[in-house]
């Protein structure tokens, strides 16, 4: 039945393409309680390119202890030599802090990610550090990764709204994001880390953000669908001129049958709104579809993405 | 952690106010596989109320053996008697013909809908008749209800996308739109039935209504979540100055873990979005979650509504 569907009919004022940086193997299988086998994750990273992903975040050089799921990024990375070779593949890693940084180097990733908090509770709970002085941490490992001509993403979370803290005031955002930029990162992702933000919103910081010197082409939007606002947020900055989105396969990140769910966006049902709008991504749903039904099968659970399930039932 | 929550960001070019013309107790719970008891549709309804709905579809005057969800009409609406007293709540019935009508005047309803297709394939299944011949029965039922000063809604299901049919040109759907708005409904219920819509689809099917001659402001929208769109079409169209949304208290209406869930879009979904953008709706968020809780209680499963979810685990 969707034979033909969605229609393409494009609206007025989005950009003609859309990359799209997929967070599924990092992101989200990092929330999963289970840990998933290495030789899983490394298929699942070769589906998703398979598919025409391009940006496709691989894992965390984290302490093992503290995230035992993606423990396993010394013998996932080198599983992944065949993809990073191609020219059009971009696998980033996540690195918090010098050791990490040593550690991904030392495999060959070209491309890393530092994980700041516009507020000084998650970046107390996470990092156990004030907002400031995860900012010094993370300065030489930018410093570092610049000189070795790396590109550096600053994550930005909790930038609407903290569990602890509620509402979040755009200029504490603005501030951090200033900073990341300042020392160096090449992409901020600005993330609504617990789902909360609603569209008026992310337009206005934003707007605030290119005020103050940040320009839109270097933002990418990471939001969670808690509370069912992802993709509206989206289609709302994609109007304001973002070209770069993060999503996660599936959905994963998030089980939503579990207390407190925040899932990520799901990738299949941003492409079903992007091929609907006719803007490229490179991406085939189908073949997209077909990936999350097979780490859902793995994982033993069904994908939270609607798109997933409403293609799936009709397989 | 919701406490104040989500942050109040307006957007420039949406409307001040939107009225949400609810569905559940009619769209939703006709849809569900068990019959629910009277005595709890009266109070689902009165809670709605309660919770500052203040356009509570009630029921359906089909014949009681098409539809034995909503057989018990006669018995429900006169339950309602206190709320039809207010001023300010409206409690329009769906009718499908003249002795539909009949039954509704009866009982004293002063507002009615008639439940029209974009699509032959869709009027065939659900009418047994051809688009032009289902609008003939219509006909004489929209008259006789004007001559009576009732109030008309004119539901236009399949306007988006068809099972059978697949993409629906927008021309045959404002084909139908003007036909129905020519023989005097005052209001019109744009459908996206099986949920494939898009923003731009969506934006583009409202200019052209526009373009021949039907205004903005007798449109509603109405998006189903089977694809996870409805919110981000919702945010399209009131973009384009749609300001009555269609939704369903919990997402009733669809199952999500069913084959071909279609879903109808979650009122708590669209009041957290519509909050966040400073559009005042005059519904309690708080109220609205408990009723939908209340009810799942008693459906026996939970609501598919992330809002409802997200809010009842915090509880």
């Amino acid at each position: 039945m969707t034979e033909g569907l969605p229609m393409a009919v494009p609206a007025q004022g989005l950009p003609p393409r859309v990359r799209i940086h997929e967070v599924g193997a990092r992101d989200g299988l990092q929330n999963e309680k289970a840990v998933v086998p290495t030789e899983v994750k490394a298929e699942f990273i070769h589906r998703l390119a398979h598919a025409g992903l391009t940006t496709i975040e691989a894992t965390s050089f984290v302490r093992p202890e503290w995230v035992p799921q993606l423990a396993d990024a010394e013998r996932l990375f080198p599983m992944l030599a065949d993809l990073g070779g191609a020219p059009d593949i971009e696998l980033p890693v996540l690195v918090p802090n010098g050791r990490g940084l040593d550690r991904a180097i030392a495999l060959g990733a070209r491309r890393i990610a530092v994980f700041g908090s516009a507020t000084e509770s998650f970046a107390k709970a996470n990092l156990n550090r004030t907002v400031d002085e995860s900012l010094a941490m993370f300065e030489p490992v930018v410093a570092r990764a610049r000189d070795d001509r790396m590109w550096v993403r600053g994550y930005l979370s909790m930038c609407f709204g903290d569990p602890w803290e509620g509402p979040v005031p755009i200029h504490q955002v603005v501030r951090v994001a200033k900073a990341l930029r300042d020392m160096g990162c090449d992409e901020l992702s600005l993330g609504d880390t617990i789902g909360v933000a609603t569209p008026g919103h992310v337009q206005t910081l934003l707007a605030e953000l290119n005020e103050e010197g940040v320009p839109t082409d270097v933002l990418a939007v990471h939001f969670h669908d808690t509370y069912g606002q992802a993709l509206a947020n989206t289609l709302a900055a994609l109007q304001h001129g973002v070209t770069t989105v993060d999503a996660s396969a599936g959905g994963l990140g998030g089980c939503p049958y579990a207390k407190s769910a925040t899932g990520n966006l799901a990738t299949e049902d941003l492409v079903w709104m992007l091929d609907g709008l006719g803007i490229e991504t490179g991406v085939d749903l189908g073949r997209l579809v077909a990936t999350s039904g097979w780490l859902a099968e793995r994982l033993g659970r069904p994908s939270p993405s609607r798109t997933v399930r409403a293609l799936s039932h009709k397989e």
